[in-house]
């Protein structure tokens, strides 16, 4: 049997065209009109690691974000920019959506996978040390995606590694390229969040549902907000712990100069957000811990008129349906926006400028 | 130690041939000798999802049949017609011919492949909603191929997936692109019943060994059987089930006009049956039910003379090999042809006619 | 949290050169200096299968090593050699470093791969025979890559397969690539060993540690040794059983004239060695068996001074990480060399020797 609503698809199904064309969401031209793309600042990258936000200044981050506006509007799969490179993503931590977001940015851009989707189920890492495995890599491959449950591993694999890793998500330490998708897409939703200068009126607050101490995607995201402190006038932290940031994270913020304060009811608070951030699902161990019930948000939440929900997906029952087709869904262009980022991420450290068709607008080369 | 058996046909070893040059096996010129393949049919296809057997016209099922031939018997690697495309091959139900057979047809066209061997076991779908997918696909890839124990699947998939989709069996609902290679077998076996009037002597005695009223696959072949009715003196419905077929069947072939009968006694009618479709293996929730023993075939059966065996593998032992080498096995055409229906699919949904070699005879491009 | 060493890492990751650039590690272009690579004689492999050392001559192999130390030391990616062509990497034994090892020589040639990681686990097999498996290869690929826990297995497949095959461990039988691997690895360290006439003072001690007769990487090892029996004075075999050769290898060994001793004390030999050749663990049907704990190596150990130690990785305790950054170290360079020997043979079976580069030094074509 085929559903009557099957044959109707069938008949109708067009061909679709990109996610911003239809109005709904932010058009990635937004970031880079009148602006242009500074390779030589991208060549920083080079050969590079990308371990921890820690490494970035609010330039580089906005030159990698302008870059991949500029791959998300571009057709680029016919130049093979990463012909005959060869990544190796090894996820000891499951996660299919992370995972098939980097081989996707691979694929597209033509480079080669070896993937380990299980690393700590398959014939890797029984009982074999992860620098013993770092010097396989250097045999196999020329980058590698690496996630882990252990905090540690990075550094471990580093040991002989010769090969630049990009972190993908290590232990409760942090996740980089999920912060630059997420400010990849707040970028897209209000570009003037770009300047140094911001006036007030222009100025967001920032609510993040989650710990930042013990979450590693949301201690990256707010790690990267504060390069971008000019733009923000108030940052609310959501959070059932009594104390969800840590004592560097603390120091951070009040280094920054931005008012914060933490809460553990979102009711007081939600309707003052310009951007929501949630992050629904903290691994713990060998477990996962969702969000308390409070914390939930659907179309009859009470959000500000022009207010933007992120979420990296996969979510459950925390942020409902109802949301998707509202101007509030900015989460459908976060998790579009972050294979570009990792295009633009793959394309800096293995140094494939030159793979870029030269008539590309926006491009400054070296 | 190696075996002597190993070391005589490491020395012996020579470049083998395509299947069909041995003159076992039907040669897929003879299906497109004197004839032409008319891409504008074929274009058609451009974007459309491939989810049923109602979407297709006998002469779309040609095109493709024909289209397949070609592309069986031409050396177009080099081509690199699906250059820059991603397909995703989803299989929420394990399969490992089937996803292998698309996974080739993809390479061979120069695609590249994200594969989700096991959707249900992996990340994915771990309390995620189909429709969530869907969204995530969209992100990753130009065109999903799908399967799912579930018949109602791929409806949940299509809510917010803007790629064309392929059905590649769902639930007990429909596997299109299988029956198409079971045709495109029959056809080269026997090429005159592409045409619309057909002598009496020249109609055949379809045998159905399986339920179409609960087996996708037998029930997409009978469905695709119904188009070729010009062909088909007589259909033979080999079943212990009182009543295999359900009644939008039953009423499709009432009003094909093709004489029809059901039994479960496969000896009162084998011995004139003209083509011999077996389906040993039907999916029923969690388990496998397999034909009853009586439903076997071997060199010893009584076939007519000139009668070929269709069968879609894997064979337990319902299929003896014994008739491996002999002029009834069409299931090895069949499996082989399987692969070019879906390099056909694939090249005609993504519109890639224009990286056909210019000087392919037998195309008629628009 | 990220560590400091991470930053660290970060900040200084340079772009790492060929491990063999450092000086620690042997440069591969010693094996080819002065010498040129017959293609005419790898065309002896065109459309072979690769399943026995017994297959090879002494000729052969080195024609083999010196067109992988030419692969690895020149850039042939962009040449795309294995263009167009499949290959199935089929594991029914698990083994992610020696299938990612075929994988990457697959992808750094551009050829596509097929993998089945786990073949007992999924689909297939489940049932099937293994000449119906071979058979669903042939319209797959061009080409299969098969480790099995069967030594029959090879066999089976062979019989209805139709495209050539590549050993990659049956049982208790061969693995011919992994001993070409570490031959390779011998003769970038002593490069005069190529010869024919090697001066006594020339001649190596080779010490094996394990069981030629029941472990298949030990037995292809010791086979492709006796080729080279010109460069060996003597051979030692560090095993706790008994009779670790068995009647045919005793018979090989005879023949070829080398002083050969079987002991399970390594202590009354390892001071006398050249090259230790270890290889811990056994695979016995479904477990595996460790050396004896007397069998362990680290920078401590009893080493000749310009001694050489092989060792096929992954390593639990019995080879200390202390030796790695010393010059006794000559598994990494086996590991890495492995990646090349495939890359020759692939591209020797598929016959792409008109892919290399016109220019390529050292190439003699026919």
């Amino acid at each position: 049997m085929v559903t009557d609503k099957i044959k109707r698809k069938a008949a109708a199904n067009p061909e679709k065209p990109p996610l911003y064309s239809e109005g709904l969401y932010p058009n990635p031209k937004k970031l880079i009109a009148q602006d242009t793309i500074d390779i030589n600042k991208l060549k920083g990258l080079v050969g590079k690691s990308i371990l921890s936000i820690d490494q970035f200044d609010k330039d580089m981050v906005l030159e990698i974000c302008k870059f991949a506006a500029l791959l998300e509007t571009t057709t680029i799969a016919e130049s093979h920019p990463l012909d005959g490179k060869i990544i190796i993503t090894a996820f000891f931590e499951p996660s299919t959506r992370t995972r098939l977001s980097f081989e996707s940015a691979v694929l597209r851009l033509d480079g080669k996978i070896i993937s380990i989707p299980e690393g700590q189920a398959t014939g890797v890492a029984k009982g074999e040390s992860l620098s013993d495995i770092g010097e396989m890599f250097n045999a196999y491959g020329d980058l590698v995606v690496v996630r882990h449950t252990e905090t540690t591993a990075v550094d471990e694999l580093l040991h002989n590694l010769r090969l630049p890793l990009i972190n993908a998500g290590n232990g409760s330490g942090e996740h980089p390229t999920q912060a630059m998708a997420d400010w990849f897409a707040i970028l897209k939703w209000k570009p003037r969040l770009k300047q140094d200068v911001i006036a007030p009126e222009d100025r967001i607050h920032l609510g993040i549902l989650g710990t930042p101490g013990s979450m590693r995607a949301v201690n990256s995201f707010l790690r990267l907000s504060l390069l971008f402190k000019a733009g923000i006038r108030r940052i609310s932290i959501v959070s059932d712990l009594a104390d969800p940031l840590g004592p560097e994270l603390e120091e951070s913020l009040n280094r920054s100069g931005i008012r914060y304060d933490i809460t553990n009811d979102i009711n007081t608070v939600l309707s003052d957000m310009d951007v929501v951030y949630m992050n629904s699902i903290a691994f713990l161990g060998d477990s996962y811990k969702t969000l308390d019930s409070r914390f939930k948000l659907d179309a009859g939440s009470n959000l500000k008129e022009d207010a933007v929900v992120l979420h990296p997906l996969a979510r459950l029952d925390e942020l409902d349906p109802t949301l998707d087709g509202t101007h509030h869904n900015l989460y459908f262009t976060q998790a579009h926006g972050a294979v570009f980022i990792r295009q633009a991420l793959l394309i800096s450290v293995l140094n494939r400028f030159d793979r870029i068709p030269p008539a590309t607008p926006g491009i400054v080369k070296s």
